[in-house]
C-alpha cells in the first residue's frame, strides 16, 4: 500500500464541505487541511480534526505538503483567477462548469501546469464530467444516432432567484423537471427533434408575502420572459414551514440518452442517469475520485490540463489493475 | 486527417457481420477483408466490395497490411487458441466474455503482445466492457454503496437450448427479464440484498410438436433444475409462424445501478442501461470504437493486453481533443 494521497481543499462552501466528507470515505487519502479566504477561526469544519488555514499560507508553506489541491471556488469569479496560479504550484482538480468558456480556461491552466510539471484536472463533476463522458460514449459507440441530455429533477439557483425577485414573493424555489413524455419518445428509439423547452418543465414552490395576490404572482411568474414564458410552468403556493421542511436539499441529476442504429433494421439505446439527493456532495465525491487519477497521472509524467475525457477509468479506482480485472470486468 | 485505420475481421458469424456493418459508419476506417476458416468462396459478405480471404493467408501475407485485427470468434474455443497467436503479429480487439477466466486469458495475450510491441484489447463489448466501466465508476464515485447488475430483456442462448431439449418441444426461445420491482427498489436507494433470481424472471416462447401435451411440457420446463426451477418462469405457447415473425431478433441489454450515500443523510443513484435490438450488432459497434483506441494506444507505445478499464474515453472518438472539449464537455 502506497502512502496516502495528501489532499488540500481551497475554498470552503457547500462543495468544500462535500469534499471534506468524501475524503473520509476514501481510505487511501488524507486531508491536509482547508484553505479559506475568511479568518480560519471563523470556519467550522464538518469534522473536529480538520485543520483550517488561511489561503495566504497555501502558496508559501504547503507546496510540498499537498499531493492534490481540490479547488472548490465558483466558476464565475474564483476559478478563472485562482486555477492558473495554483496549477503552477500544485496538482489541481476543479469543477469549472461554464461550458462555453472551457477552451479558454483549458488554455489558461494548461500552460502553467505544463511549465511546472503539474497535472490540472479541469471541469470535473457530472455536467461537465460524467455526462460529457457519456455523450462521448454515445457518439463513439453509435456513430449513426442522436444524443439527448435532460436535466433534473433539479433545483435551479438562477430560476429560484428570479422567482424571489417577483413582487409579493417572500421566498421560493424552482425545480427543473425533465418531461417524461419526451424521455419515453427518446427511449423508444424515435430520434425526435426536441428543444430544451420541449424536454423540461418548471415547478415553482412559492411563499407569498402577507396580503399578496396569488393570481397576480402566478401570472407574473409564468409570463416572465427567458425564464418561464416559453416553458410549461407550474406555481405551487406553500407555507414558510413547508418550504423549510421539504425544500432544503439540493437535489439534481438528469439523463444522457443516445439513440442510434447499427443498421437500418436495428435500433440501440444507451442511457446514463443520475438521481442525486445532494448535488454538491455528489460533485465533491466525483472531484475526490478524480484527485486519485490526477495524482497517478502526475506520477507517470502526464502533465498539463486534463479533462474527464482524458482519464482511463482504472485510474479512478482504489483497486489494483489485477483486482479490477478479477472483480469488476 | 490521418490515413484510414486498416481493419481486418477474423471470423465471420453474427459478430463478424456486425463489425463489417459498423466499419461503414466510421469514416476513419477501412476494411481490408474478412478472414475465414471456411472456403472464402462459400462466404457471402454483407457488402459486395468486401474482400474474403482464407484465415491461413492472415499470418503470412497481411501482417503489414492491417492496423487492427478484430477477433470475432467465440470465447469458449476460438479466442483462447487464436488470440495469443494473433497478438504476436497484430494489434487485436476481442470480446472474450468468460468472466471467471479473464485473468488467465489476459496473461496469455499480454506476453506475446508485449514481446512484439503490439496492443491487444481484450474483453471488449458491453458485459464485460461498458458494464464493467460503469461498475468501476459506481464504486469510485460512491465508495459507500452497492452495485446491482440486471440483465435483459435479453435472448439467452443457453436457456433457449435447454427448452428445445424438452420432449414435445419443436422450437422455442427464452428471454431473461429484469424484475421491475427489484429495479425500483434499487433506484429508491434502499440497497436491498438481491440474488440473481430475485432480480430476474424468465419468459419462454414455445412451439409444440404435433400431439404434445402443453401442461406436461410447461411442467417440465418450470421444474428444470438450475435453468428454471428457482426462477419465476412463464411459458407461452405460440405457433411456428409467430416464432419466426416475432422472435428472430437477438435483443439484449440491462442495467448497472450504483446506490450509495455521500453522507448519512444523502442518497445518490447512478444508473447505466442498454436497450439493444441486436446484441451482436451493438457488440460489434463497440469493438470497432475500441479498435480506434487500440490503434492510438499502439501509436503511443502502449503495448500489451488492455481492457476497457484502461482506455481514456477520448481515445474512442473520431473527434480531436479540441473538438471534444468544445462540443461534448
Amino acid at each position: 500500500m502506497q502512502n496516502s494521497i495528501r489532499i488540500g481543499i481551497a475554498g470552503y462552501g457547500n462543495l468544500g464541505r462535500g469534499v471534506e466528507s468524501a475524503i473520509q470515505k476514501n481510505p487511501d487519502m488524507q486531508l491536509v487541511g482547508i484553505f479559506t479566504r475568511r479568518s480560519p477561526s471563523s470556519v467550522s469544519p464538518c469534522f473536529a480534526e480538520t485543520q483550517v488555514y488561511s489561503m495566504d499560507a497555501l502558496l508559501n508553506e504547503f507546496s510540498d505538503k499537498i499531493d492534490v489541491l481540490i479547488l472548490c471556488g465558483g466558476s464565475k469569479d474564483d476559478l478563472p483567477q485562482q486555477a492558473p496560479i495554483f496549477a503552477s504550484k500544485f496538482n489541481t482538480v476543479d469543477s469549472f462548469d461554464t461550458h462555453a468558456r472551457i477552451p479558454e480556461y483549458y488554455a489558461a491552466v494548461d500552460a502553467p501546469a505544463l511549465a511546472n510539471k503539474k497535472t490540472a484536472m479541469i471541469s470535473i463533476g457530472w455536467d461537465p464530467g460524467m455526462f460529457s463522458i457519456n455523450r462521448l460514449f454515445g457518439e463513439a459507440l453509435l456513430p449513426d444516432g442522436e444524443t439527448y441530455t435532460f436535466w433534473g429533477k433539479g433545483l435551479s439557483q438562477g430560476h429560484s432567484d428570479a422567482i424571489r425577485r417577483v413582487p409579493g414573493v417572500k421566498a421560493g424555489v424552482q425545480y427543473t423537471i425533465p418531461s417524461t413524455d419526451a424521455i419515453e419518445q427518446v427511449r423508444s428509439g424515435a430520434r425526435p427533434e426536441l428543444s430544451t423547452k420541449d424536454k423540461h418543465h418548471r415547478d415553482c414552490y412559492v411563499v407569498l408575502e402577507q396580503g399578496a395576490d396569488a393570481a397576480t404572482v402566478e401570472q407574473t411568474i409564468v409570463s416572465m420572459p427567458d425564464y418561464f414564458a416559453d416553458y410549461n410552468t407550474t406555481v405551487n403556493f406553500i407555507s414558510e414551514e413547508t418550504l423549510l421542511k421539504d425544500h432544503e436539499d439540493m437535489p439534481h441529476g438528469g439523463f444522457v440518452i443516445r439513440s442510434g442504429n447499427t443498421s437500418d433494421a436495428q435500433k440501440q439505446v444507451i442511457e446514463f442517469s443520475l438521481k442525486l439527493n445532494s448535488n454538491p456532495e455528489f460533485t465533491a465525491s466525483v472531484l475526490v475520485a478524480y484527485a486519485r487519477a490526477c495524482y497517478r497521472l502526475n506520477q507517470t509524467q502526464q502533465y498539463g490540463a486534463k479533462t474527464a475525457l482524458d482519464v482511463a477509468p482504472a485510474l479512478l479506482s482504489i483497486k489494483s489493475p489485477e483486482q479490477l480485472r478479477e472483480e469488476l470486468l
